[in-house]
């Protein structure tokens, strides 16, 4: 039987990129990986799973941090190969440096400028271990 | 002299996943591709400009439709390797479908659902070509 997913098409490396949205701010919280099985404990649990390029390992998002996202919504685009996740965001903090989302970084007159603020510190969150 | 291109992590194939995000809705239109000279023009013209992967070519967004995206805001995220525009989409329709957006197929139930209108007829938007 064809599940739904074989219907994405995985990349050479069996990914997908996966945009996770703030379900009731809209805000786009991360752009991250997910491998079939990242996306299949996603939809069993509700809970936001990924694949971690650089640790080579799938991750449960919060995981370390305990904060966790929630998936109200699964999406798929038109071309089956990225992935739209609508969540709500546990302790609204999605990074790893601690802010509200990864996209904190703004381009301005050529340079990009930090311009959201740390909400905690990394440290805090992840104890001596840093790592998103 | 560092540009501000310098500081983006290209992958292998010298590229970044760019997410278009609509500026007044907030509604996540596309994921699509850039390479280096994708976003210098971007950013020098204030229109979405990706890579096409399937055509191997620079792409100005609307080129054909007539559908461009006039970018407010470009972000780069945590790890700077991903991008995210905060656009207007000219004409409403960001899908080479003739949706609104890109992200139509949501799951439920075990199975991807078209859960979006078709906006416009792509043959209208595209003549007899089709493509993104």
């Amino acid at each position: 039987m064809m599940s739904w997913l074989d219907e994405v098409k995985w990349n050479a490396e069996g990914l997908v990129p996966a945009i996770a949205q703030e379900a009731d701010s809209g805000i786009v919280l991360t752009l991250a990986w997910m491998n079939r099985d990242a996306l299949a404990q996603t939809a069993a649990s509700g809970l936001a799973h990924y694949w971690s390029r650089s640790r080579n390992a799938l991750w449960r998002k919060g995981e370390t941090s305990g904060h966790t996202q929630h998936v109200r919504e699964i999406r798929l685009d038109c071309d089956n190969d990225a992935i739209l996740l609508m969540v709500v965001q546990q302790g609204g903090i999605a990074c790893h440096t601690g802010r509200h989302r990864c996209f904190f970084q703004r381009l301005d007159r050529g340079a990009w400028h930090v311009i959201e603020p740390v909400l905690e510190d990394p440290r805090t969150i992840y104890g001596e271990q840093s790592g998103k």
